[in-house]
């Protein structure tokens, strides 16, 4: 099942999705919602961010080959995070697919994609087993968590260099019923093939962070962890188009725009 | 002027005090709102967190004492934050003013308090200077940035250190039309007092956190920021009363529950 948050004129919706034709729903799927007639083809609707969290959770580090070349940039030996520790990002950041990257004039060139795997959460949860743990997740998406690299290492904390407006592009919709340990994440920069990684491949997989988060917190419908990138990204420039494609869910697609 | 938000039976309402009264209105104050005629005795409802924010921005740190005092705990010298770069805080954490801080039994006995000064934004902002920065304020109530040591420095990120459920209590309610840098903090632990400190000695001022921030990120009606705390604080045990008072806003006050 494909799920969508969409716009026409004012009225934004949840919608489902099936081939070219979405149709809306009264309510949402983190609540509860009633199927309506009003369908129509998919491409005539805008589509929006299939959802503002209320937290939006986010691994950051969570596999080897990023963690290694991330430090050898750095002239660092690699440090393999030891526990799931998970990080945040910020709302304000969220755009859909299809919309620019916006990249502040005083960024330096170090302006880079992650494409990374979204786990969606629709029902509530605390304290739950890692074998019980995708009961609570409503299904997948897409992000690409945007980092100005210069940012990133010079200030105290990531709020600008991951967290700046048009920073967190997410999409297209939210897909059900996967098995996430099964997928594989491609990122393509003006189509050239720039990433290839398996979510095999994780440090922590899917379950083992949603079980070890809600031993000391309830996750909410509506919550997003996105689960990190592999690989050594590399710059965009003014004008570059960014794609991340998963197995299964379809791609997510932004241009970049640096701000004159 | 004091906005509430509070609960009667199911029913959750945006409400103004005056003197032990509250009226609720329709609508909120982030948006619009309309008066109802429907007032009753402040201590018939229920306060809920005054509201709860589409993102959670936190100074972290932001006061000299504070800074050189967590130092000498760990035995490092003290590194003062060169910019005013703001971090983050998460909604499940949030409780009310009454409601009890449940601490996870696998804490350690390093469970603190941090009382501080919480802006709360009450228009959408971008790239404003920090002479006009106030105009997108709302008011001002009061957080407790309750922080388990041992976890936010063994832990790569301050996820549970800082964000277990319950860990950050805000309110009871929003007061405008203050001045912040004229605002005094005092902390008591079961009546005595613990904290006691000016925001005019922050690092950095409520005016120059928004400008900055502005300038690379949307500051939305309902985004909270909380200023940061100043001194050493101490451990808090399972029974403790926590009360934060603020200069013309009140009281803060939560008791801390240890998980058995």
């Amino acid at each position: 099942m494909k799920w969508c948050r969409y716009q026409v004129g004012d009225k934004i919706s949840y919608g489902t999705i099936e081939g070219d034709t979405v149709t809306a729903v009264e309510g949402s799927p983190f609540d509860s919602y009633t199927e309506t007639s009003n369908s129509q083809p998919l491409s005539s609707v805008k589509l929006l961010a299939p959802v503002i969290p209320a937290t939006f959770y986010a691994a950051g580090i969570n596999f080897k080959e990023h963690v290694t070349e991330m430090a050898h940039k750095r002239g660092e030996e690699p440090q393999f995070p030891p526990a799931a520790d998970v990080g945040y990002r910020a709302v304000n950041a969220i755009i859909a697919d299809g919309e620019d990257i916006i990249v502040p004039n005083d960024a330096t060139e170090l302006v880079q994609y992650e494409g990374e795997l979204v786990v969606v959460f629709g029902k509530k949860c605390r304290k739950v087993s890692e074998k019980d743990a995708l009961d609570y997740v409503l299904g997948y998406t897409i992000g690409n968590d945007v980092s100005e690299r210069t940012w990133q290492r010079g200030d105290r904390t990531m709020w600008r260099a991951k967290n700046t407006d048009t920073f967190k592009p997410m999409g297209p919709w939210i897909v059900t019923d996967l098995e996430p340990d099964d997928l594989n994440v491609k990122i393509r920069l003006n189509e050239r093939l720039v990433g290839d990684y398996d979510m095999s491949g994780a440090i922590f997989s899917v379950r083992h962070y949603i079980s070890r988060m809600s031993q000391y917190l309830t996750l909410y419908p509506g919550d997003v962890l996105w689960m990190g990138t592999d690989g050594a990204p590399e710059n965009m420039k003014d004008g570059d188009i960014c794609e991340v494609e998963i197995t299964d869910i379809g791609t997510l697609t932004n241009k970049i725009v640096w701000e004159k």
